[in-house]
């Protein structure tokens, strides 16, 4: 089984990623880099998708794209560009994102009577082709999504988790009446939360923002929040209901059914790239990546030891035609070392690990090595398809439990200030705190501690009684944390 | 079968639309917006690509990619954005597309310190990429594709044709030699034909463009030419080899087995939404569009007679209940004539309608009527989805056929000018002809015909001795014509 040679070539990889205890910034960028999941390029602030950070996201649209389908969501494309006065119909949507997008002005070689940024986001051109598209009642709902990539001017940017061009769907929905689109803005939320805990095996906290974070425009925005291996939280995915104001701003009106001309009611909503981020900070350990079986684009690696030796590579290949029928799998037959290979696979994430040699042909098994637990576990190679696929299971179910445990132990209950500050001094991790409503606190509470409100939970509970900040009658619980 | 009412609606929606006969261009944008594939948008020159449309795109992507993975190949994405002084690094090629572009000044409120294009094509990003990516003969092959949006700054925008931004995939490969590469370009160049013939039922001719029509900064240009319902040209795929051209100038060497320092030889291709476009030409006619049953996104759609009879709705559920485990199906429910219906189900290019009413029910049958022929045929319930799939695949065969018939009908052979000309001045189509090699004879043949050489086929029949323009002796036999 060449254990040494495994434990020692191991270990010169392992001395190449810098432990997450020590530097949690710098492991996460190593594990991007060395798991290959992404490059840097010559375009400051944009990155390269390696295929093997692209398959990822081939898994994640795929199974995102088929739950929004099960819902009636339809796929569009709108132009990546917006004219300025477009951008500019709804006030509170210019402010949030005129300071920071990408300017055209030149088309070839002659100036553009009228600049265009690259779209942060598309709301302002679905207004304006919902405006021409919806007539009548019976034009509604319009249910349109769009996969597509968009541009914000970033100063600070990480792989994935923020660069000034990512990857995402954007949904965006025209209802008749306030009650569709409200309920159309949470079972949208529902589906990324399903998504993530069933999927990513990301459990999260399902919420709305409060005032100061909401979305540019919106009337409300809901967000589903995680927590990192670090204990700072990142927001996973959010879904807004804009009443009827982008409506009003772009003159988006149709006949009901009494005859009367009415506003359209609006939600948007948007997961991105950046929760492969989050996969890689939730399940991610000392020795790379980890991937639930969900997303994984090579579930299982078969590693031949001894793989000169008569048939253990033709054996290896067997396999593969057996487990490629049911499962996502490559054999490694490179020319390394078992124990490098061993090690490049559990940097790369791949969910199950297959061992065969010599002796194990003999004997008619292979060893299983589970990547979250390093768990080697033998099997017969009669009952292969079978234990692979229960261990997929079980791996897929046992990671979401784990970062719930996670999670959970690193939420904490502030009653009053002294232990919210007590609290945010020693640790990171989600704080559910009580709030009295009033913005002014909340700035506060930012400038001081350095944590943001991440929202307001479906469930709520009374930790207290008043405001954990000015001590007033408290509105509202609210998970504070800092956040990606 | 409310047969009178079905004529009158018919006619009336048909009368919307503008015979091909009358008014090609006309008949083509009237179907593009009543088939509802697109809409135009305040962005000049760009377009919405609606549900209808997409769907048909999201059809090409999978069938297309499946074909692409079967080959080896590797989905990655790169930034949208090329730094000018990047794509002043190959000569040719920015000549080729500096003109063409669209430029980012600012970034947010500042301009930047280097003028950004949008991405007309990603051979410099992807030559950027490669210079850090491959260092040793054992990086290679590279054979990595990204589907994505596209801007080239066109004056003159058609839907799907021509357009300021268009969707498509772009393959880029690098090899350790010359042979590798060519294989690779030709290769592709396969893979198109195939998947044009195979799912877009539109027959291609094979063959190498001119050096005055290769791409900019290619070696050698490959492409796919099919022939539209009005005897037009259509390049539906091109493949380029670049040599070692694009390495010398970025510096992508690797260590071969013989430890020497080599370049890298590359090859590029790309296929985008104009086939859509080709399809609209090719299958198309004065009812609107006509889909090939693999890339319609509705291959079935049932049409209940006299629906508010009792059983009659729940009948047509039922069958569409059956047919969706194999087919993509819909039921038009909606309260509109079943003549309308009848006309819109033509329009929208559905391959097979069902029509299902209280007398067919009663006699335990139901009629499916082709839209490429308008063909009905009676069948029993109980064969329906056998029926159905015969006749889906008889119809993707018939397409296939009929549009080859049509293309060789007008194919003409010319022999000397005189033949040349006269063929032109009547006809439109694809003219054999052959040619001297020289680019003065091609210059003179598009000033004064008006046609441009389409390819030189890999299938080389010697029609004649001498160059059709200037009477030297003929090297190739090339296929002109007209196109888009």
């Amino acid at each position: 089984m060449a254990d040494k040679t495994t434990q020692d070539t191991n270990k010169k990889m392992v001395e190449a990623i810098t432990s997450m205890e020590v530097d949690f910034a710098q492991w996460y960028t190593d594990v991007v880099k060395k798991a290959e999941l992404i490059d840097y390029t010559s375009v400051k602030g944009c990155m390269v998708i390696k295929p093997a950070g692209y398959a990822i996201w081939e898994l994640i649209q795929k199974q995102l794209d088929e739950r929004f389908k099960a819902t009636g969501v339809e796929n569009v494309y709108l132009p990546m560009f917006i004219p300025e006065s477009l951008l500019q119909k709804e006030k509170d949507h210019v402010e949030g994102f005129a300071p920071e997008v990408a300017w055209v002005t030149h088309g070839g070689l002659q100036p553009l009577a009228e600049r265009l940024c690259v779209r942060p986001t598309s709301e302002t051109l679905f207004c304006d082709f919902y405006k021409n598209d919806i007539h009548s009642y019976r034009d509604l709902p319009k249910v349109y999504n769009q996969w597509c990539s968009v541009v914000r001017w970033e100063k600070e940017t990480r792989p994935f988790l923020r660069s000034r061009e990512f990857l995402w769907q954007e949904g965006h929905t025209a209802h008749a009446t306030a009650e569709d689109a409200e309920e159309r803005t949470v079972q949208m939320l529902n589906v990324y939360a399903d998504f993530l805990e069933e999927v990513m095996a990301i459990p999260v906290i399902k919420g709305k923002k409060t005032e100061k974070e909401k979305f540019a425009g919106a009337e409300a925005t809901y967000t589903v929040e995680a927590l990192m291996h670090d204990g700072k939280a990142l927001q996973s995915g959010t879904s807004h209901n804009f009443g009827d104001g982008f409506a009003k701003a772009f003159g988006i009106q149709f006949a009901d059914k009494d005859n009367t001309l009415k506003y359209v009611h609006q939600t948007s909503w948007g997961m991105t790239t950046r929760i492969i981020g989050a996969m890689i900070m939730v399940h991610g350990d000392n020795e790379g990546l980890v991937m639930p079986p969900r997303v994984a684009p090579i579930q299982v690696c078969i590693v031949p030891i001894q793989q000169k030796k008569e048939g253990v590579l033709d054996k290896a290949y067997e396999l593969r035609d057996r487990l490629q029928k049911e499962f996502r799998v490559k054999v490694d037959d490179t020319d390394k070392t078992p124990g490098y290979k061993f090690a490049e696979a559990e940097m790369r994430g791949y969910p199950i690990r297959v061992e065969i040699g010599p002796k194990d042909i003999e004997a008619g098994k292979c060893v299983l090595c589970r990547r979250d637990t390093r768990e080697k576990i033998e099997v017969s190679l009669v009952e292969l398809e079978a234990k692979v696929g229960e261990l997929l299971e079980t791996m897929q179910r046992e990671m979401l439990e784990r970062a719930r445990a996670h999670r959970d132990e690193h939420t904490y209950v502030a009653r009053n200030l002294e232990e919210f500050r007590k609290i945010f001094n020693e640790k990171t991790g989600f704080v559910k705190a009580m709030w009295c409503g009033c913005q002014e606190c909340e700035d506060k509470i930012k400038e001081e501690l350095a944590v943001t409100s991440r929202c307001m939970p479906f469930e709520q509970e009374e930790v207290a009684e008043e405001c954990v900040y000015c001590g007033k009658p408290a509105k509202k619980m609210v998970y504070w944390g800092r956040a990606y």
